[in-house]
């Protein structure tokens, strides 16, 4: 038994996200564990860091496969990736230590949010981004964004509040803008379902003058979806890294 | 009667070019000139400074168009950017001076060649660059591309030669490259058929030691075809600025 961990990239775009579904093949783990199973001949479960949402976009996805033996070099990044899609590229494959499990031992997350502020939304980008043509206050977002590090209960921020617990640590919320673009970016021990994308909704509203950056801490305090921000659309955000120790 | 010029912006991905055809409509110019004529009520032509090739990608493509009276602001930006596909952007409209032709009033044309040289092709940009999986040696490029600039007879680097003249002045060809990604930005007073892709395909000879610097000078001088490089393909292409006085 062998265990390997895939690092993964993939353009949501055509997909209904990560997680396999019984009633479509257009997901992301679903392809390549049937791609992976048919190389092998046995059943092969791609286990995920989590799953991304429809539409949602991965630099650095990861996930973890357990194989009956030793695969050749280059089986994944090479044999695999010649028979899947190519909007969907298994960057690296490295074997590691049996046990290694990519959602159980991940430690950190790191997600940017891409938005488009320009009058007409870019032809190149518009996949990648969220158009919204405002012009924002991006010392207003750093501000409210300074609010939102640390170590919070973040059940306002979600759409499914975690049963254990709806604690996660944010390391670091940055916020940059350049030439008609916003990027924010999110590193953190873990983000439950929508927090990313509730998050990045709550902070454009501060950042086009909707709401206070104050506002996002008595939204943190109120524990009530209805206190934060709309749901930033798919498209703009992009699972950069997943971190191990 | 009143001349617009227009700057517009598509993602060639989908289209069979710029020029109208008869046995398609996927065609920039098709599509605008079907959608303008709809919103006026009579026939406008859409006269573009040049066409792209099916597959090329245009930031900053001009074309002027002649109504028989003013237009509302915003016409072309607005209305008529509301009724084509997502992926055609007019970015910018202009009343000018009767007279005004995009093409035979253009002085210059800035193009830029975009290559991954990434070991697998990148997801976000696979429809935007060429793959090309080599260590460039950028230096040798830059060489070679000197050899190329200046007013010299391009007869060899076109796949259609102009019949009043193959002469053409390239300003400048700047070879830049950074994490995987190379560039390669043009110059000139005007490009003849495949010119920019004929260049930018021996260039890439040049940069994975396919050839010498020296060679794209001897193949300059023969005006035979087949002394240049490989055709480099649509997708990489993009027509980023006519120029005008």
């Amino acid at each position: 038994m062998r265990t390997y961990k895939l690092t993964i990239a993939y353009d949501g775009t055509a997909y209904q996200g990560w997680q396999r579904q019984a009633n479509t093949d257009r997901t992301i783990q679903g392809i390549l564990e049937k791609c992976i199973s048919g190389q092998t001949g046995y059943p092969a479960e791609v286990n995920g860091s989590g799953r991304t949402d429809a539409g949602v976009h991965a630099a650095g996805q990861t996930a973890s496969v357990v194989l009956r033996g030793i695969a050749e070099e280059g089986f994944f990044t090479g044999r695999v990736n010649g028979a899947i899609p190519e909007d969907i590229r298994i960057v690296k494959e490295e074997l590691v230590k049996n046990g290694f499990h990519a959602r159980k031992s991940a430690v950190g997350k790191v997600y940017e949010y891409h938005v488009d502020t320009g009058q007409k939304p870019d032809v190149f980008t518009r996949r990648y981004c969220f158009h919204f043509p405002h012009e924002l206050d991006l010392s207003a977002m750093q501000k409210a964004a300074g609010y939102l590090t640390g170590n919070h209960d973040f059940a306002t921020y979600t759409d499914k509040k975690d049963e254990k617990s709806t604690k996660r640590m944010i390391y670091a919320i940055i916020v940059s803008g350049q030439g008609g673009r916003v990027t924010i970016r999110y590193e953190g021990s873990g983000f439950m379902y929508h927090m990313v994308r509730i998050l990045s909704g709550t902070l454009l509203e501060v950042g086009s003058g909707q709401r206070s950056p104050e506002s996002v801490v008595d939204a943190l305090r109120s524990r009530e979806r209805q206190q934060a921000g709309f749901l930033a659309p798919a498209q703009g955000l992009f699972l950069k890294e997943v971190r191990y120790r």
